[in-house]
């Protein structure tokens, strides 16, 4: 029975794109897999705790000589790594702030990525590693060749890096550009290029969840 | 009256070689500087809060329509930019956990770049413009041309444009190399560049405090 693991990190709860081409992909796998069960895990209501010492020093001590700090620090980050290994399939939607992903999506790596583990540090070693990832990314502006922020993209390479370390080697990623085209008047003349990037976005979230 | 904003976010309590350089510079600058003041700011053991709906939407509220939720988010990050604009001096240490900064960075940046008020976009517009800003990573590898994982140094690239975007124009990286050589056996024949880098970037820092 497939299982898929939904991410949003978003802090919108209404209008958000990066949720809603997160969402055409969710309901396409839906409709493709009717026996498939789904886990939705929501980043911005539920924040990750971020590394912390407590984490890493009772990762390192036998179970019974933990303090109850460590004991709690290492169940939390069990639950994240179950969810993750528990999954064939997965969707995670990330927005941009600050020209990068949000402290959330490093916080959950950060509790992911145990090498070893989940994480053999290269694409095809770690638990993605033989199963379909796709993420979704929204950008404020563009950071294509020639744009005034060109190397402004610290989301996109990051994350391919990252989930390559936890073995991903089919891994595709969707980007949806120019989301403040609707509110920077700077940027007002490329609505249109937003319009035609998010609705090529869902098409190929729902093409990608159908095969 | 001088006065230097001190920053660490390395998890480790004992041992960090980031806040150990950070900690050389700090020195230096008290001996260099007698009159000045000091705060000290640390994000691991006072982690700051993700960014989240109540903060942004709060932010786009007056104050006395707030809900409490809004209204204590707007105060705590008041504080952190009120830290950030008091001070004239910089130095924050950041350490590399899987390719990138500690999500508590991330954290902090989104605290306190807020674009009209602290941020600009572009060095030179914005808080930090005509400030002394150092930034000491370490890193636990290399990711020198040549090196296996070149192109993996996912934490100064963006650190120097966040801080950037904060208007920054007067900033040094100073960088430890090989900081897993002593406990990583992979890394084990550069126990002697990562002495050598980390002597190197302690002499750096107190020559850049004094300066």
């Amino acid at each position: 029975m497939p299982h898929l693991l939904h991410i949003d990190s978003s802090l919108a709860p209404e209008g958000s794109v990066s949720r809603g081409v997160a969402e055409a992909y969710a309901e396409s796998w839906r409709k493709h897999h009717p026996d498939g069960t789904l886990t939705h895990r929501d980043l911005a209501t539920s924040p990750p705790p971020h590394l912390n010492w407590a984490l890493v020093s009772g990762g390192q001590t036998p179970p019974e000589q933990r303090t109850p700090e460590q004991a709690e620090a290492v169940k939390i980050r069990e639950e994240y790594l179950e969810e993750v290994e528990s999954a064939d399939e997965y969707v995670i939607s990330v927005p941009m702030y600050n020209y990068a992903y949000p402290s959330t999506i490093k916080a959950w790596l950060d509790q992911v990525i145990v090498m070893g583990r989940t994480a053999g540090g290269t694409a095809g070693d770690g638990v993605l590693a033989g199963r379909k990832v796709t993420v979704i990314t929204a950008q404020g502006g563009s950071y294509a060749p020639g744009a005034p922020k060109e190397g402004w993209d610290h989301q996109v390479p990051y994350l391919r890096h990252a989930f390559e370390a936890l073995g991903a080697d089919n891994i595709e990623f969707i980007t949806v550009v120019m989301t403040l085209s609707k509110v920077n008047p700077a940027l007002a003349a490329f609505t249109d290029v937003f319009e035609a990037s998010r609705t090529a976005a869902e098409q190929a979230a729902r093409d990608r969840a159908a095969a």
